[in-house]
């Protein structure tokens, strides 16, 4: 019998690292490691000026490659049937965007004396929303000049992306920025070190990251035109030329590890590094995406995500986060929805309208074991899931909730339970835009901490979907995904696979539990949906006689004025 | 110097009896005692079988004339100055609709022994909602063949009214409603306990309980007419020659306290006793009530009452309780508007959804303490204050409470301010409604614990009507109203007065706090009313393109079906 292989995947999230060993054979995950950011608060250093400022040290990630592969290493070890050198392949994912400037070489300027001490230097992380001015400015000028580039995105081009970091950088710090040979995505930053080889024009740029966030689309010259972004500033024109031309997907070698790393870490040299791509993305593909399948990542906010082949043809699809050819599996379009908040809208409750003093977990098993009591329309409530915004469909931050229904005998656990309700018809929403575009969604899978731990809300959502919902049989579905990468990127050659689709099918799989929608449920669930609709039209879209949508607006407008009177 | 002088005010509430002895000269209140009902639960007898019901024990209101009476007498005997033969004039306030079913002398059926521990032989509490089905009956009735009966009290007859409530009986209970000789309101019953006096047709019925809640007007021949209440039920027909052709106004002796009465009690034979009216409308009195001041009853629920000359010419006014021609003052229109819910919110907000545990009142003076540093619209929240319906100007029991505008960092404190805006918006759309039809409102007396206890509520209101508000100097306006009219029906030739303003003059008053409206803050209040106000006839009436109205509406069918399922 040959001796099992085994792929490396590591995840870069917000406030720490994980690595994943896994037996490509079957998925089997043999060790995990999680290597926690040093730096900052849990890894995010803020400004006390600029509530929107949050940053990362790029030292936290360097040290993070060694510090939880060496952590998975010294336990896999103690698995029967697991030696180093039957490692074949490392696959990355990340958050994003989170640019990092960096110098000719590609070194962060942050390890540069002049700028140690300076946050622009910095990763600027994912949820930094320093650059909404910018943002906004972006949007505009590609609504006038080319349309195209937002049609992919959404419709807006967000503060949490590429192009709005850099040019607010620009604009607040042109030390920095002058300084800045390139800037690189923490996704292709990480290749570039495992591999010794992070020079920018050398680095293999990810199409997840280039696509989703930095307006990259072969339908036209890659990047946005440099006519475009020189007229935003004429550095940003100027720095085009120091990005990339070129992005690829993540079933391409980045590079091999490097007799450095290898020898630091106890691997084997040369084994391949995939290019990287975001976490959400690889954590679809840990999932088990395929077509009809909708991935669902469930935690304090959503991502929603499908694959379509890019031979078929795809409309743009309006309201959409992103549809990026090969961002999540190559030869597919990677489409990604979501909503801005879910298990943050029932923290919210938990912790500003309950009993729960320091309980929260006990609070919300509490309430949900109350609420699985309450028949579907019993309690009269309705709510809006937009306590942060909506990002998919209506891609507006500046909605806000709203509940509706009560009387006097309103109990805790039914707001609990229309809150849950809520985030279910959101995403039933969304369901139906990518129908609307001929994209069937067949059957859900879930993954997350409240995928596995929340039965009740499983089946609420079943019930609303009508559509069976299975959970993803991985924990840590972004870390599975990228060493599902990196079998792949080992090749049939070194015993990995010839495909993701192959990898997929050997190593990912899902619970044996099936929440499967109840026929009952489902048509009451049906009828509350339809006054769900309305509200979010008419609260939501300008587009309705009738409508209320000036009605938020004018609260927050009313709010900003006697915030700052 | 000449001897002071005292009335007798008898004020029964839901839960007791309070009994209040004032000097006529200044208003002092010298003594006042509240005797609690012994039977039911704090007075109230319900049904298991149907939480509709709520009954009373006549015994209970016996017992309280004399507990009470003696219970004051007891203490005002210490005040110096006073002497229980200066007792002028006793006046009676009542809970209403109450309706007893009597005997041919008027005593109470359930003092039979055939009917002792039959429940439909008691007093039908105001609050007793068992006739529901009746009261749509009678307001279907009216409104195809009498709609002038339904003109008066807001386009809708209340399960809570005297006919309703007899209709249920003959309904239900056959043997009790023919055995029941005639209907006596608490209001008539009272009096003619204290005048040794019971007979019906002895009885000078009140026509603040006759026309507010027994469709009587002097514009028709009284009572609705035979045929109409034939045509709900024949028994119902016969009746009304057993009720009462005349009402009255309370500034006219009912009777004279009767020997056996006056031995009891250490009174005067012979004293004036007031035809009897409402707790609210007397508390109107007791509050200072005028042209151009609406008085407002702020509690668990509020009552808003105003007064027009009745020479003046008086359009039905859509929406209002009722219109009643002396059922606050004599020679005046009574006119009574309300709000279902307004502490009750607020009570249910902090005992489901705080952290009050069993400090209810702390919460709520915690949470008006950081509500009071939350600047108008800084919140972002809008509520509809409908968690009880709407009884004016919408006359809606089925409307269900919203609140809108929370984001994730929505805190109680913000909430609890916007639930306490809500209801002054409610109460706003009230004087607009007032004002629509002519009646100007120039300032608001308030009265009632909330007003007295909670500063931040009542500058709030005084912002949003754009109105200075006051405060009754009294804390018990109602019993003070009684004994006002205590002082009217003992008459200049007793040392009391001529009229009921002039007693007005006299007794009543307000504190030297007022709360005036503030620039600034109406102004932003003035944009949060016009937000309301489109919240309002968008969810509350059907008369908008783009109506939501419907919405509230489906969810109550939806849950309806939902509890019975």
């Amino acid at each position: 019998m040959a001796e099992s292989k085994f792929a490396l995947g590591l995840d870069f999230g917000t406030n720490s690292v994980r690595a994943l060993i896994v037996d490509i054979s079957n998925g089997d995950e043999i060790a995990t490691y999680v290597h926690d950011y040093r730096r900052g608060k849990a890894g995010i250093i803020t400004d006390k000026k600029d509530a929107n400022v949050a940053r990362q040290h790029p030292m936290d990630y360097v040290e993070g490659v060694d510090g939880s592969i060496k952590g998975a290493l010294k336990k896999a070890t103690k698995v029967k049937g697991f030696a180093p050198e039957n490692i074949i392949g490392i696959g990355v994912d990340t958050t994003g965007s989170t640019p990092i400037p960096v110098d000719r070489n590609g070194q962060p300027l942050s390890s540069s004396s002049e700028f140690k001490d300076n946050n622009n230097a910095l990763a600027w992380l994912w949820k930094d929303h320093s650059a909404h001015a910018e943002a906004e400015e972006i949007t505009d000028s590609a609504r006038r000049t080319h349309p195209e580039y937002l049609a992919k995105c959404g419709g807006v081009y967000s503060s949490e992306w590429f192009f709005s970091k850099i040019l607010h950088c620009l604009r607040v710090d042109p030390a920095v920025f002058n300084n800045a040979y390139s800037w690189v995505e923490l996704a292709d930053f990480i290749p570039g070190v495992l591999c010794g080889e992070n020079k920018p024009q050398n680095l293999k740029r990810s199409v997840c990251a280039a696509g989703h966030k930095a307006m990259y689309n072969k339908d036209w010259e890659g990047l946005p035109a440099k006519d475009f972004l020189k007229a935003l500033a004429p550095g940003l024109g100027d720095l085009r030329d120091r990005l990339y031309a070129e992005a690829y997907t993540s079933d391409t070698i980045a590079g091999l590890l490097c007799h450095q790393k290898a020898e630091d870490l106890g691997l084997k040299e040369g084994i391949p590094v995939g290019v990287g791509a975001f976490d959400a993305h690889m954590g679809a593909v840990g999932a088990g995406i395929r077509p009809g399948t909708l991935v669902k990542i469930i935690g304090t906010s959503t991502c929603d995500m499908m694959v379509v082949p890019d031979k078929e043809k795809l409309a743009d699809i309006p309201g959409l986060c992103g549809i990026v050819d090969g961002s999540i599996l190559p030869g597919y379009f990677g489409l990604e929805a979501g909503q801005s908040a879910v298990g943050d809208i029932f923290n919210w409750f938990v912790e500003n309208l309950t009993e729960s003093a320091n309980q929260t977990q006990d609070m919300h098993r509490l309430l949900t074991e109350k609420a699985s009591s309450i028949k579907p329309g019993e309690s009269g409530l309705l709510a809006l899931d937009w306590n942060n915004g909506n990002r998919t469909v209506l891609v507006d931050a500046r909605l806000t909730g709203l509940i509706m229904g009560q009387t006097l005998n309103t109990k805790p656990e039914e707001i609990y339970r229309a809150l849950i309700e809520s985030t279910a018809y959101g995403s039933r929403v969304i369901i139906n835009r990518f129908e609307e575009y001929g994209i069937t969604v067949e059957e859900v899978i879930a993954c997350g901490g409240i995928a596995e731990k929340n039965p009740l809300l499983m089946q609420i959502y079943a019930d609303i979907f009508q559509r069976p919902i299975k959970v993803s049989r991985s924990s840590q579905t972004c870390a599975l995904g990228a060493a599902m990468f990196g079998a792949v990127v080992a090749g049939k050659e070194r015993g990995g696979y010839g495909s993701v689709e192959e990898a997929i099918e050997n190593m990912s799989g899902v619970k044996p539990t099936v929440y499967r929608p109840d026929k009952e449920r489902s048509q009451i669930y049906h009828k509350l949906f339809k006054l769900y609709q309305q509200l979010h039209d008419i609260f939501g879209t300008e587009q309705y006689s009738g409508n209320l949508h000036h009605v938020m607006k004018e609260l927050l407008q009313i709010k900003q004025e006697a915030t700052h009177a």
